[in-house]
């Protein structure tokens, strides 16, 4: 669902009067693309694309067909992809891998091996695509998301996937902590609430990646070169 | 500067129909205290809190006597109390520690060793507390918070400071996910652009942390027990 | 297989000396037992543990025994038990998840899915206890185990498993790094070739963490009060 | 202190066995280079490379000399240049920074702003060097180091200094796990006990990073294109 026209109206106005100051002061600049991009797709489980449960998220009708074209365009190019998923091994026990989480948000319905945290069959992932099972809501956060981008060179990460007021905006703002360019793609973005879309997208792009339209980022990987894998390359050191 | 009248009625309008839905799905938990906290100050220093810099924020009037207050109590419990500010070596050369926070933000006015990245006089920092000199949003991204936390067996990190849009989130998202408590504190935190504290709260105290009432906050810390030093206690093991 | 005779008989000359050197000058001290422990058992799957695997490692009658027993006596008292293993989603593709460590070890024979990487038998993880799959040698870097034992309050780390000169070595040094009182049972670690426990072990207990016989780590175990989870523990602030 | 040479023979007659069981099993691979370097001088400060302290290293008449000398050649192609030291802001009060590591070592000692900490005169930082004030053994451990290479596009990682048993072994290991193809120089790594540089150069050599000689660094640096920055390259999107 997304903010209704009014809501918007109101919302559009703080932005443009935020908009002024920034500017003034030299934010909202543009962190621009590199050449050695990823698309990282954040939580686009059953669980959030489809309805009826209760991390369920608006929008999927536009969501579903942009992150199906970057994939495309992605794979032409041979760009690593890489798909998060929410789930936890033991959401009973003592001992639980929830961690504090469950205390904010009900974490306990995501199970480890469940058709709720599978990845949409829509957007289903190719062989040699990875896909993380993370337990917070950064993408980057006690996974091995930085350390596999960085050994492949990526310089310029893609995002796409839910929520933009949890785990797409954290892993956002680790993206670019960690030294990658994130892009995050206007029409694959989505939410379960009214207004947290746009307010965290207004934010994001004052301060730490930019928001591209699905076009302008298709544009991009259709003009950048095949992605030759850094791992295998290296340099013979001189006899 | 506070959204005015109008755009916070707005603003109110969003987030009551947002808590319906997120109450409905079991979000909006209440994370609460531990037994051991930190007070955590995000980038109090001179460029945010004295005017007349392209980081300074709104609200010190407020802001300066909460932490006054929040480190009084903290210090008679002998407790951990960390500062953040947010500098760079080098702002200049191609080799900058700037990363490419300056592509989004003007981070290249952020020199270590000046007057505007040193903590508010107001609120200097007594001896044996940290000061932390970061370089990203997050007070724990690339530096040793969380481990001084942990090391200290720290539960529960109460969160103060600028901006409430970019390092006051980016932190308490990062706390949540590392394994503490966190507690922002309502009336110590702010920004320089009207709405973005509104909705902030509202994201973050849905999913990341509690946002408490300062009175709330020093009565929790008036009521535990002394802090007692977890770096030098340990368990002899049976002979 | 251990060093022979001859040669722990040089190890021990040297280990001897340089003994000499660090008590004068203040190193190998005792970093002792917390009151939180967890037992983390480092890559004890088939690959690692039984006969004609490239990764196969020796001692095994003994190491799996010591583990059977803390595990024994950390279900006793209900502390968080993890295991780790190492394997890859592809080991094959341009944008595999081995990342450059192939280009060292033969990763390319750790497959996700294989009976090799699946956790010994001997010692399989009950209901609740954590499996973590790693890319990299320590159980530590890009997990959740930091954060997982953190929001667990865990202040102690029991370390066993394999190999002594890889993954225990990296995963000690970095339990000590991130705040745990790293403990080395002795008799619960291994490796494949000779020598490599003895100077290993050395350099640990001199720097990173008590290497203790396993005796006195059960004996600990015997006398902590029984775990209580702290992720559901909280204080109610005062109204 | 290098071990006298009963000792050394002992240890590489260790060696050749161990390295017929690791080729057989294949294992001591080579990462080979990469073409954007940087050079990571650890804990190359006065306590460690002068003598009469604590913490004082052997060697520095060979460490010192090459340092030098890969500076020189990493200046002339404009790659960045770190160095570590490491120090403690408060190393007395009951909040201390030095976490748990003063249960191993005299860290004690090391305090933040003396010239113990700075680095050593001979080898001085020039402006637009990092110098990196680290908490722990590693040069990785909660820095800035990954984030800062990572996003300047570096690949390469070539390590000198002290101690080979303590912080360069932690360093090398986390620079691989981070996704950084680690160069140790053989002559420019040391210790203040003797055998340590040996098995640690060892077990590097095998598992974690290539051990190569100076002159072949060297060369290799006098052959890589100038180092251009990748903070500001981008490409720019297509209308």
């Amino acid at each position: 669902m997304s903010a209704d026209a009014e809501v918007l109206t109101a919302l559009h106005t703080i932005f443009d009067a935020d908009t002024g100051i920034y500017r003034e002061r030299g934010f909202q600049r543009r962190v621009g693309y590199g050449t050695r991009p990823a698309l990282v797709h954040i939580d686009l489980a059953n669980a959030w694309t489809r309805p009826d449960h209760a991390f369920s998220c608006d929008g999927m009708d536009t969501i579903i067909p942009a992150v199906q074209a970057l994939n495309a365009a992605g794979r032409a190019k041979g760009i690593p992809i890489v798909y998060t998923t929410t789930a936890y091994d033991d959401v009973e026990g003592p001992n639980s891998d929830m961690g504090l989480w469950v205390h904010k948000i009900p974490v306990e319905l995501l199970k480890v091996g469940t058709e709720a945290v599978q990845i949409d069959s829509r957007i289903a992932p190719h062989p040699g695509e990875m896909v993380i099972v993370k337990k917070r809501a950064s993408g980057f956060h006690g996974t091995r998301l930085s350390s596999y981008l960085n050994a492949h060179g990526v310089d310029t990460v893609i995002i796409t996937g839910v929520t933009m007021a949890g785990c797409v905006r954290h892993t956002t703002e680790d993206a670019i902590a960690e030294g990658f360019r994130p892009i995050v793609v206007r029409e694959a973005v989505g939410d379960r609430v009214p207004g947290v879309v746009e307010w965290n997208l207004f934010d994001i792009d004052a301060k730490f990646g930019d928001v591209e339209p699905l076009k302008q980022v298709l544009g991009y990987l259709a003009g950048i070169e095949p992605f030759e894998s850094r791992v295998r390359a290296e340099v013979a050191a001189p006899g």
